[in-house]
Formats: structure tokens, sequence, C-alpha cells
């Protein structure tokens, strides 16, 4: 275990700080100040690099449209066992999320009291900066991050309004229906010189309108699609396909998971929004076309904030003779997407202080469906994603 | 498909050329000869490089206990379908093994009749080094190789006799019984100036007699033990575990097969040779050292030359919280083989083109215990393997 | 392996005669002919029962909407090996399917120009019957029954005109378009008074109409939907889960396939039906309602003619604690349903000759929905239904 | 749920009462005694049979090497959940095990200080009568009866001393070695009167000599060897395998555990008095020998008390094509055992109510290898074996 000493102290605004994913990063940090001794599931707690803040340093706050403390809804999560809820009460139970911006419209699986009704997109972008404002404030703080850990929101129609800054303007002035709260937090988190990371699968930065404005800023900005469980074992396997030039005839995965997120995914929307950036990984690594590629989500309640995923894939190796083989990942979602959010907002405040705005395509590691600058194709490989983080931190292979 | 155009003809002299393994891979160059337009499975058909060989333009020699030719030895076998092995037949019938130097000592379960019974060790040699000559002769190749494809050796004890070059001389003269055939093979082949590459675990050019005599005579050698199936998909999965810092508190791993060299490791010293190969990989790539990593191969007949792995693997994430992670890889062992055989074969003459001598730790991604200059660490995670082959190769990735 | 030895003849006539199972079932009697000595498969092939026709002595000829002979439809379905279809290609080469009453309405993925266009009910039902006269004499045959084998058709809406037998007989004077040819099929079978066995999940002999029909003529009817890969292992491991009272708190169930079948169950309301019947039969084994049930059938072409079923069950045992089960069968959907559909026919025909007409509930064990007599509900646990078999046959168990 | 009523107070004496299979059932009475509303695991917990003693009438009392009070050695076993362990725990730490009478000889992997050292095999069998003595007298329970749930024992030599209760009484005057500790338990609970149940592997009541002893003292007396995970699946699906004639051409079962039981197993005598009881179940279910049936067992820490089975099953179906099933168990092996401890006890104290006395073959449904009656053969299937068990009950089914 190596933990930075950089003294920064890094504030972290998350959206949907209620979750399961962001109670859980909360409680981690937490457990950690005490003195835990061991950092599993933080790929880059062995990283020594100038700047990189120490998980120590790092605090959080939040919106949520449930308004509940932090400990009670770590609690309803499950995701901690008795003694680490016990351990992190007190700091989680002084957490209480802001009222967020939320849309029935783009979100349907979930609701809550929490709810800041701004009278229009304009409103609520300021609403979204003021509350950035007074995060940096009372958490003393000496940089600012947001992290998007909301639930998947529907993918809006291809929007005319999203293709360029000018025309979201003209958007955000008129309270035009395709631009979702998703994009609302990006933009002001942009507006405001604040990074911003997006884990989920939602439309925000990734809109051309919001990374040549995140460019024009020079804010780092990453997404998006936190990549956990069946995608991240999808992009370790494949390259190693390729390279053995075993031929991948077929892909059949299944998830089945129970926790709020897979409740959102009953929605047909978002189901489609999240399976899209499933879908792509795999031709991307292959080099070519795989018809049969399916991927089923399906909400199954007793697996709760397990996540478990059944894959099987076709081969063919030499001589056209048929293979198959068959994973089965038995998973906790918020166990493996709690540490990379925190990565995450990690190297984007590293990313500030070099100065190094727009897209941040090193991020790639962690994403389903990595964001890429103009012109570049995004790598989905994991071990040249891994190549591309290392090599731009500076940190020896 | 690339097929590379260098009209340079290799011959091959196989180790066991009436195995599996050896079997389908000439059965294979065959069918591409005869026009194949799929080459799946060989990792270096996109490989354009100056000097690699074409598949079409590799020959066939070989010795096996089994006098037998090549297309009974293939339909014994049945690793090809009937309709591979009626368009080779021909060609494989063509093919009878060369008397063998078989010694029931090292290999226990595998007997056959077709054997050179030499009064000595220095005969034997002599005698395999001669059926190199009539090989460079008769096949007109431009060069030769030698690959051992023969079933597993039981280890010798650590013998003083084979830790220089002058004391195995000395052994070689009074035929100490801890030179196995493995090794008289190895040592006639570098003494012709035959770059010589191990797919068996047997001990052979790894042995420090010869990697001594190897780099004195600047001959190419490379080894040992393929990875085909279970081991392959290790070096895969652990260095993504690692990435992600997903502690493995346990690895176990399980596997079923029933051909001849499932047969062979009912031999407890054979099985103990071959295990000892697989157990070291993981520890390696993930820096610590897994107690609980458990490694099984069983005799299981119903499975023919099929080979089926069973892996559960244990995994603790953030905070401590337990996953897993189970494969179950229905694979061909002679279908995933015999390309890395042919390939090893290709590499090695271009070494040799190249005035490459020595051990040629490029070829360790096809190797469960790559051999590696003295003083090296053999790397085992497949994507840095890949990446030495691709550099040394000087292909674009 | 006991063979029969009653000395009688059965002529069976499949709707969907060139499909994959009836041609697998047709060949398989011609292997059984020529002298196989292994009965695999064949679930009553030890049990020896006066009157029970010799699998030797059946015949078959049938309808199908593709025309092409059984030893060219066996080639396409690749189920037969080729040394099964070398063997079985003059026998099954000298039928070909009679054109068939087919309805693009009630099927929407199978088509076919062997068609018989009936200018309405009445004449469909002519036209069967007529089919069933002539193969009764060309086959001299002493009994004949008729197995439905074709696809799923959609579910009809739950009209009035199957529920009572003269609704019926309107319904079939008006063309009214809620029958569908499945109930042509069994109405024209009832009438001729042949036994029929429903191995499809189309609604046939099961509309109320038809089982009053059935037990008004005393023809022994059964259905329906064979229970052969997924749905038999559930019958088998529930009851078994309810006998050790381990609590199931969901059952999830996905399959894979890749044939004929598969492909019309890519229509929403044929798949529905299929599911409907796969649905209910957990609940009635473990005597609660499992809400977290799912199953999902998936077209999944590199599958071919096998099928694969993976089941993840949750379930709570003492002191509630969880435990989990998955199943994993890789299966041949075809090779499991022939041998079925077979014994239902020689099963049907000894009922005939005991003059036990209306629905022959001891079949039960070859049915995912078995049809029951009115007032009765359906055993769904596999053991209890092999026990209603075994003593209606009288066999020793 | 559904608890009789009878009013009767039972005692069970426990050997091994400090193990988990013991704690959890103890434990586990306690929270019903508490008012638990969910009987999961409990397989006659809906059986209503006059004289069937109520699960809160059991009392428990029993010996241990290890003296440590039942709260701290439930505490070490991680069977409980936290709250679980919590709620029993005054109940619990009030029970503190009587010294064992323990052999190295016999049982390797455990060993412990609470031990009483017997002067030779009558004094030992006196210890255990006075202790039974006692405990009938301490506990106020009308009837008593004993389970051995302590681990397992070496096989001892085919040894003359045991086939006749003559020879047994003469070695038991001399001290004979071959008569280990759980025999000499079985032979004190006969003597004194006390039914005897065996959920080990260990040779006990299943002596030629004690059974011979158990009929004429008229005592009823089960065994051997809990069936709770892969055996009992395997008892399953065999008979559904034969049922619908489908060729079981191999069977690979493997399982790793990692509690103190799967430490004993470590040593290679218990293990294959283990492995023995597993073996022949298969071919006794199919009716003929399956070579190919392979079962491994390994301690595997990871695991705990927590036991995962993985069973590959090779079968032949119709025209002899290949299946596979491949069935994975993650069970927990006390939360499974347990209960079925817990009938074993209340069905052996109605048959002593019954009068019923000696091998008592109706409780063969909760054992791997059950004790039958000279010249019957023991009956694996299961739904074959509760039909016995229900007839004998004169539950309703």
């Amino acid at each position: 275990m190596s933990l930075a000493q950089s003294g920064r102290k890094l504030g972290v605004a998350v959206v949907g700080l209620g979750g399961a994913v962001a109670t859980t990063a909360v409680a981690g940090i937490e457990v950690i100040r005490r003195g835990a001794n061991r950092l599993d599931g933080l790929p880059l707690a062995d990283v020594s690099v100038p700047g990189l803040v120490d998980y120590r340093d790092m605090v959080f706050g939040g919106w949520d449209l449930d308004g509940s403390d932090l400990a009670s809804a770590a609690s309803n999560h499950r995701v901690l066992n008795d003694s680490q809820l016990g351990e992190t009460s007190d700091a989680l139970s002084a957490i209480r999320p802001w009222p967020a911006i939320g849309s029935g419209e783009f979100c349907r699986g979930v609701t809550g009291a929490n709810k800041f009704e701004a009278p229009g997109h304009r409103a609520a972008v300021e609403a979204i900066a003021s509350d950035l404002r007074r995060f940096r404030k009372t958490s003393g703080a000496d940089g600012i991050v947001m992290i998007n850990l909301a639930s998947t929101e529907r993918t809006p129609g291809d929007d005319e309004a999203l293709n360029s800054l000018d025309a979201f303007e003209r958007a955000l002035d008129r309270d035009d229906p395709s631009i979702g709260p998703a994009m609302l937090y990006a933009y002001a988190a942009i507006e405001s010189g604040v990074p911003y990371g997006n884990f989920t699968p939602s439309l925000a930065a990734d809109a051309p309108a919001l990374k040549e404005f995140a460019k024009a800023r020079n804010v780092p900005v990453a997404g998006k699609d936190g990549k956990t469980g069946q995608t991240m074992m999808k992009t370790v396997l494949a390259p190693a396909l390729r390279s053995r030039a075993l031929h991948v005839d077929g892909w059949f995965s299944t998830n089945i998971l129970g926790n709020r997120d897979g409740e959102a995914l009953r929605d047909k929307d978002s189901l489609a929004s999240k399976l899209d950036t499933k879908g792509k990984v795999l031709d991307s690594i292959l080099g070519y076309h795989v018809e049969d590629h399916l991927v089923d989500i399906r909400y199954y309640r007793p697996r709760g904030d397990d996540k478990e995923a059944w894959d099987n894939i076709d081969i063919s190796g030499f001589l056209g003779h048929k293979m198959q083989i068959k994973v089965n990942f038995l998973c906790k979602d918020s166990v493996l997407a709690a540490p990379l959010a925190l990565e995450i907002a990690r190297v984007l405040d590293l990313a500030q202080q070099r100065g190094d705005g727009g897209v941040q395509e090193q991020l790639s590691l962690f994403f389903k469906a990595p964001m890429v600058g103009n012109g570049h194709d995004p790598e989905h490989a994991f071990h040249a994603q891994e190549r591309m983080l290392m090599d731009w931190l500076g940190a020896p292979q």
C-alpha cells in the first residue's frame, strides 16, 4: 500500500450521492481514513505520482432526489457489512444530499422528494453552479471535481440542439426538452471550471456541444459508463482471442441484477441506452463484426446489489474447429464501481493541475464507451487502455 | 488472410511426429496448401515480415515410437473431421516417422515399437544428427528447425551433470541416466546448428548446460510447455485482476482430458513435471503468493482429444468484499497447440536468418514456462508477451 | 435392449415431417431397423408390455410446407452425422411430405411452397382426413396416430369459438380465423378416429372444444409441448428442492438455440406462447409463487440445432442462509425430442388398443404443459409423472 | 409452517457437539424456539405425524475434543450471521461439551484437549453410557437419541472383530485397535437403549457386529454419511437420466471446501473413507457401471464453511449423440446438514416410540450410504427414498 502524500485536498461533488456506488465510495474513503491497511480494488493505489491526491484527503458532497443522510442510504443499499456500517455511521450521517435536478422524463424508474424545481434550464444550471461554489468554500478543498453516479437516463432523440455549442446555448434559453438533467450538470461543471466525469451511460459531456465547451474552457472531462463487470471481462478476453487468431462466431452475454440501477433499466429507453454502449466494444477490439453478439440485462431481485454475468463465447480455431468459453462472474456492482469513480476523480483533478483540458482519453480504462477527442477512435482493449493511462501518469509499468 | 511470400522453404523435424498435435499441424499445412481461405488459430497469419516463411512452404519429418504413417495416426487421434482426413489422406500417408530414441524410464505412459536402440548417449546423438542431415538433403529445405511435441518426460533429479556444458559432455560420455531423451534431441539439434523449440514440459534446452551450448553455438532455442488452454486464460485474466487491484484469495483450476497426453500424465512423476510449470505463473503475474492456488489434471476418457478446464477464482475487492469468477473452457488441445507449434518453428527460423542465437525470449507468448536468458525473469502476462513478440518481429501492433 | 415383439405395424402421420425432430425420428427408426444395438434416449426401450409396437414396425408419412424429401431435409438440419445420413439416405429420400395446411397468420417465421390452399376450414379438414385414409391404406399399418411436430403457432385470442364443440363446429362453418392450422389437424385426426399427440406449444387438442370432441369419439389425445431440455431439468430439480424444504427465492433461465424452431420464436406472439407453458411449471411443483422466475429464449445461430440452457437458482436454507445452483445444459434439441415423439406415438396407439379415449394424462412425463381431464390439475414433478406412466403401462418400476 | 404439538421432549446427545453442523443445529432450534416464522431447510416441517417431537422441544448435550462453549464454537465456524450469533449467544454459551473419547489414530486432522483418557475400550463405553444416563436425568427428556456429527475417521482394515457381535465383544475385552471411537459410541448407545444415527462416513453402527447388536436389543439405528450437496444432486439427476434413457458416459465431480471437515479430509485414509461412500451411488441408480466416474475433494480455504461442487456429466442420447450437463452448486455445508441431522433425530425417536428397532431404512433419504437390513440393497434414488420415508411416516405425499 502506498498512499500519496500531496497534502492537497479534493472535493468530489457527486450527482446521485445517495446511490449505492456513491455511498460505497464515501464510506470506503472513511474506512481508509480510519486506518484500513488494505486498498483492494483501487487500481492506482500503488501508483505514486506528484499531484495525485491522497485518498484520505477526499471529501464529498452532492445531489440526490432522495434526501436521506448517507448512513441511512448506505444501510438501505446493503453493500457495506454491519461492521463497516457501524464504523462509518457517524461520518456518513453527517452528509445529506443537496436537492437534485431530476426528471421523470429522462429517468423513469427513479423518483424522490429531494427535488429542486427550477423554473427553467438556465435557472437549473445556476443552481448547480451555486452549489459548487458553496461546496468549494465550505469544504476548504484545493480542487473540486464533479462525478455523475446517478441512474441511467434515456437517450434523447438525435437532436440538432446537441451538435454545437451555439445551438446548445440557444436550446438552453428556450428550455428545449432534448436537454436532460445529466447535460445540465455537465454544462454547469464546465462553466464553473470544475472537471467532470460521467460514470453513467447517460448522454452528457459526450454531446458534441459539451465536448466543444470543455475544450474551449480547457476543463478536463471524461466518460462514459463505468467498466466494471461483464464488459470489463469482455475487453480483457477479446484482445487475447484476437491475438491467438481464435475467431469469435458468437458471444452471448446475460446479466442479472437487483439494485436500483437494475430497476431503472426496466424502462426500455434507459435499457437501450445501456445496451448501446455495451454492444460496440467487441467489434472494435476484434476488427470484424460479430453478428451473433447478444447482450441481455434482466432485473432479478434475489441478486440485490450483487450482479451476475454469464457469458458464452463460441470460437473457431485451427482448421475451423469449434470451441466454447463460458464465464460466470459473480460480482458486486458497487464494490467494483466505487473505487473506479474515486480514481476518475483523482485523475481528473491531476489533469486540471497539469492544465490538461478537454477529453481525457487516458481514462478509457475505466469506461465502457470511452470519450475521445474529435477524429479519434476509442481504444477498448483493456491492456492497451492500461498502457495509455500509465504512460499519461508517467508511472513505471 | 495474408500469406508471406518469402519463397523460402522450411523443414520441420518433429520429435513425436505421430502425436495429435503434430499430425494436426502437418494436416493443417496441407489443407492450407490446398487453398483453405481461413487461417483461424494461427496467431501470426496477419503478420507480414521479411524472411518469415510462408505456411505453404513448410515440410515435415520426424521421429515417433509409433511407426504408423501420419494418415493412420491422424485418424486414430480423432482431431480432424472426416472431410479433413479425406482431403489430406494422400499427403499424410506418404509420411512415416523415423525410429525414435525412447525411454521407458523417462516417459512411462507411452511405448512403441518404432525404436532406435542406441548403444549409448553419443550414439543416440549421432543417430539424431544423421537424421537431420538426411532430412535437410532430401527435403531440399533452405532451413531446418526441430520442435519437440513428444509426451511429457519425468523431471530428472537435480543433477550436477546438467549444470554446465563441461559436466554435460562428460555425462554424455559415461551414459549418465540423468540425461533423458529430450535432452539428447536438443543437444543433437544445437550441435547440428538446427534451431530447437520445446513445446513440452520436459527438461531439455532449458537445462543450464544446453542453454550454454546454444549460446556458444549461436543456435536459437525456445521453450517450454505450449500455452494453450487454461494457463493461457490464466495469463490473460490475472494481469487484469492485478490492474484492477482485485486481490486473488484463491484460484482453483481443474482439467479433464482424455487423449494420449492425458494418459501419460497418469504417471505421477510426469504429472508433477506438468503441474510445476503451471503453478509458477500466477504468483509471478500478481506479484504476491497465492497459497490457495490448486491445479488438478484428470484423465477422463469421454473428453477424447477435447480438453475441458474449470476455474474458480476468489477475489477481494474494495473494502474486502468477496467476488467470484468461474471460467469453463471447452477447448480442443491439439487444435489450439498445432498452430502455435507452427509459429514457433517459423519464428525460430527467422531468428536464425537474423543471426539471433541463444534463448529466444520473444517467443514467451507461446509458452507456459518461458525460457529466458541468464539473469532475466520470465514474463508471464499475456499482453506483455505479445508486445515483446511484436516488437521483435518489427510488426505494427 | 429389449424390443417388443407385437407384430403390430404402426403408421405415424407427422405434422411437420420435414423438420429436425421428425427427420431425426424417422432416421432413428431406420437405423434401429438396420440393426443398431443401442437404444439410448428411448425411455421405454426396456419396457415390455403387450401391444406396445416394436420400434422397427413404425412407418412414417406426413405434411410439411417444405416439400423436399427427408434425406435432403435431414441433411439441412445437421442433426445426424455423416455416417448416419449415409446409412439412411435411401430410406429417407423415398419419403416426401404431403402438401401442408400452413398459415402465415399463425406461424410467422416459417414459410414454404408445399402448401395445400384449402378454400375453407371444412375443406382443409377433409383434405387432412383424406390424407390419413390414404396413408392407412398404402402403409398397410394396423394403427395410425398423428403427431404434431410443426413449428410453434401464435396463441389465438381467448375465443368463444374454442370453448365448446358446438361453437367450434359453427366456427368451422364460417371459417373463423381464431381456428388455426394445428386445431384443424387435431380436429381431422379425432374425426378420423386417429389418436393425436401434440409435441408443440400450439393450442390444439387442449382447446376445450377439442377435448370434448376427443372424449365424445373416445379417441386418445395427449399434449402438449415436448419436455426436453431446460424444463425437464426444472421438473427434476424443483421437486427435490421442495423435498429438502429449500425455498426457491428466484430462478433465472436462459436459452440459446439456432435452429428453425428458434427462428420461429423470433416472432413475439409465438415466443409468448412458448414462454407461457414454461412458466407455470415451477409454481405448481413448489406449491408457492416464485415472483422472480424469469425465462429467456434467444435465437443464436452459432448453436445450430444444439440448444444450450443456463439456469441460476437462488435458494434459502436453514436459518435463511442463501445458496445458489447453476445448471448449464449443452443439449441437442432434436436428439432429445425425437425419441419422446416416438414413445408418445407408441403409447397413444396402445391406449387406442385398450379402448382408452380422451386425454391421456399418463403421458404427462413427456410434456411441459400436460393435458389433463376436466377438473384435474396437471402433475409436473418428473418422478411423479414417471410413476403415473409406469402404473398405466403396468410395467414394473 | 406446521409445528407438531406432541408435548414430548427429546434430548439429542451429539458426538462432535462443537462442530459446525452441531452448533448450527443447536442455534437453529434456539432461533425457532424464539419464534422464527420460517422453517426453511427442515424437510419434515410440514409433516404432521403423532409422536414426532416438536422442534422447540429438542434439547442438546454431547461430546467434543474442543471444550469451548457452543457460543464461542459457533462464532469460530462462521456459519451463523452476526444477528443469529447475538440472538442465540446466551443459550449457546450455557452449553459446554463433555470430554470426548478421541483417537489420533482414527481421525488425524483433528485434535483437542477436552479428552477423556479411558484406560480401555470397556471403560470408554462405560463413560459414554454414564454420560447418557446423566443427560437423560438432567435434561428431563422423555427420549434420548445419539447423533454422530464428528469428523470422518479412517476406515479400519477389514477386521474379523467387526463381523459378529461375539467377536466384537471379545475384541472390546482385549482393547482391539480395529475398534475406533465411532464404534465405541455406537455400542454404548445401543447398549443403553438409545437410538443411534451416524451422519458421518465413519464405520460405526453399519459394522455387522453392531447391526446385529441393534437388532438384538431392538434399538433403532440409521446411517450413514449425510447426503447434502453434490451427492444429493447426483441422486436427483441420475434417476431422471435413467428415466430418459440418457446413457452416462462419464461423470466428473469436484468439490472445494474450507472448513474443519475439509481439513480432516487432507488425511488420505479419511478421504478414502469419504470417497468410497460417494462412489457407489451412481452405478446403483443407473444399473450399469460408469467407469469414468471421478470424484475429487479439495481443501480450499477461501471457501470457508461454504462448499462448492462442480459436476460435469457426459451423456449419450438418441443415435449416440453426445450432450453435456454441468452443475455448479454453491452451497453451505452446515446449513444443509444441520436440519437433516435434526430430522434424523426426530424420526429415530419416533421409531423407538413405535417399537421399531434395528436398521431404519426409511431414513435413506438423508444418507449417502444408506444402512439397510441384511439381504437388502440400498435405495439411492432420491424420489424413491422420499417415498419410502413418507410411506413409513404415514404422511400424505
